[in-house]
C-alpha cells in the first residue's frame, strides 16, 4: 500500500459507488427487457449491484457488507427501480440485448480494480487479489444472468470477458508494486479492463477455440 | 430490542422450530412429487429446512448454525425424510403442485420475523433487518426448488411472495419501535406474511406487470 | 483428536492436495468433452478443485482458504490447464462421459475424509462433521457440472454418490472414537468412499426408487 492514506479510502468508496451503479443499470436493462414483475426487477436490481462485493467480502470475511453499512443505497435503489419502471412503461423503451453490455463493461472494469486493491490491502498474494478482483467483477452478472434465466454472459460469450479483469487486476497490483498512488493503479486498472473488454466488443475478438475437425 | 430477555430467546428458536419444520415438510411434498430417489429426499428436506437459515447467518457472520448448535434436528429430519417415504410409498400418496404452498406459505412467514429480529438484534439498520428476513424466507425454497429443477416459485409465480415478506417484516421492526414485547412482533410479523401469502394465492392477487402492446 | 499431532497435519494436507488434483483432473476432461475456451477451462478445473474445501471453510468460518494459504496452487492450476489444452489440441483426444467418473470417485473420497476430519477437529458434533465430509466432496463437483450446463451428477446419477461419501465419513468419525491415529482414520475413510463409488459404477448399483403404477 502506498502512503496517501486518506486520499485511498475516498477513492475506493468512490469506485465502488460507481461500479454499484453501473451495475444496477446493467440489471435494469436485463430486467426490463425479460419483463419481470416489479419485485423480480428490484431483486435483479439488488444482486446485479451488491453480489460481486459480497461474495468477496465473505471469502474475505469482511464485515460490514457495503449495503449494510451504507443502508440508504438499498433505499436508493429501490427508488431507482421504481422511478425507471414507470418511466420505461410511458416510454414504450424496448431495450436490445446489446443494451446491456456497455454498462456491464463499465462495471466490470470498475468492480475488477475495487476487488483486487480491497483485498491487497488485507494482505493478500497478488494472484489471489488478482482472482478476488475477478470474482467482485463477475458475480454480480452471473447472478443477474441466473435470476434472469440466461446461460451467463461470462461463460457464453466468446468474447474475453475475465480475460479482461484479469489483466485489470495485474495493472493495479503493477501500480502498488511501482509504488505509485493507490488511486492511480485503481484509475489505470479500471480503464483498462474496461477498454479491453469495449474493445472485445467492438473489434469481435475471439478466443481461440478447440480444433474442430 | 424489548426488556422480556428471558422470554425472546424462546420465542426466537419457538419460531425457528416451526419455520424449519414447515420448510422441510414442503420440501419433503415436492421431493415426493418429483419421485426424486432416497438420498435426493433427504437432501432437498434439508436444504428446504436449513438454506435460508443458514445464508441469513453467514451474512450475518453468525456461528454456530442452528443445525450445528442443535445437531439432533439433522436426526430427526433423517428420520422424519425416512418415515415418510415409507408412508407415501405405502399409501399411494400423489401430492399435487399446490400441496406444497401451504407449509411453503406458514415457512415463509415464519422465517420472515425470525430472520428480522434476529438481524434487529446484532444492530442492523431497519432495511436491512427486513432484507435478512426476507432472505431467510426465500432462500430455502429457491433451494428447493433449483434443486428440483423447477424455476424457483419467488421468481415464477406472478402472485405476490417476496412483498409478502417484505411487509411482515416492516411489522417486526414497527412492533419493536413502539416498544412492545418482542414475542408480540415475532408472532405478528409471522401472521400478516403468512396471511397475505394465503390470499394472494386464495383470490388470486396479481402483481401488475409489463405493458405489452 | 488423536496423539499423532506431527502426523496428522502433513497426513490432512496430502489428502487435501490429492483430493484437490483428482478434482482438477475430472473438471479438466469435464471441460475437454465441452469444447469450453481457454478461460471456461481454467474456470472449471479451479470450481472443481477449490469450490468443495471453499464451501467447508467458509461453513466452518475458517480462514485463510487452501487456495490463499497455498496460493501457488492457482499458478500450478493454471499452468496445467493451458499445458492441458496444448496437448489435446495436439491428440485429438476425445474424452467419453465416463472418463470424469474414475477422477471423481478418488475425490469423492479424498474430500469425504479430509472434510469430515478437518470438522471433528474443530470440535462440530459427529453428524455435523459428516455432514461437512458430504458437503466438501459433493459441492466442487456440482459446481463443476453446474458451470458446464449439466444436471449434477450428485443429483441426476441413480447410483449411490452422497451415500458413499456418508459412509466414508462414519468410518473416520469410528477410528476417532477406538482411538486411532488420525491417519488411518483418513486413509480407511477415503479408501472406503472411494472403492464403494467405484463398486457403484463397476457393477451398477441402484438406489431404490419410488414405486411407479
Amino acid at each position: 500500500m502506498s502512503s496517501d492514506a486518506w486520499t485511498l479510502p475516498t477513492a475506493q468508496i468512490a469506485i465502488e459507488a460507481a461500479a454499484i451503479l453501473a451495475f444496477a443499470v446493467s440489471g435494469l436493462i436485463e430486467a426490463a427487457r425479460k419483463k419481470l414483475d416489479p419485485v423480480g426487477v428490484c431483486i435483479v436490481v439488488g444482486l446485479s449491484a451488491f453480489g460481486g462485493g459480497t461474495l468477496r467480502d465473505i471469502l474475505l470475511d469482511r464485515r460490514p457488507f457495503f449495503w449494510v453499512e451504507h443502508s440508504w443505497w438499498l433505499w436508493m435503489l429501490l427508488g431507482l427501480s421504481v422511478l425507471a419502471m414507470f418511466f420505461l412503461q410511458a416510454r414504450h423503451f424496448a431495450p436490445t440485448e446489446r443494451a446491456v453490455q456497455w454498462p456491464d463493461a463499465v462495471g466490470l472494469g470498475l468492480f475488477t480494480a475495487g476487488g483486487t486493491e480491497l483485498a491487497m490491502a488485507t494482505g493478500m498474494p497478488a494472484i489471489v487479489a488478482v482472482l478476488m478482483g475477478m470474482m467482485t467483477a463477475v458475480f454480480g452478472g452471473v447472478l443477474r444472468d441466473i435470476v434472469c434465466n440466461e446461460i451467463p454472459y461470462a461463460f457464453r460469450d466468446h468474447r474475453p470477458y475475465a480475460v479482461c479483469s484479469f489483466a485489470g487486476g495485474w495493472v493495479v497490483i503493477a501500480a502498488d508494486w511501482l509504488g505509485l498512488a493507490g488511486w492511480v493503479g485503481l484509475l489505470a486498472g479500471a480503464t483498462l479492463a474496461t477498454a479491453l473488454r469495449a474493445m472485445a466488443l467492438v473489434f469481435d475478438w475471439r478466443l481461440p477455440r478447440w480444433r474442430t475437425d
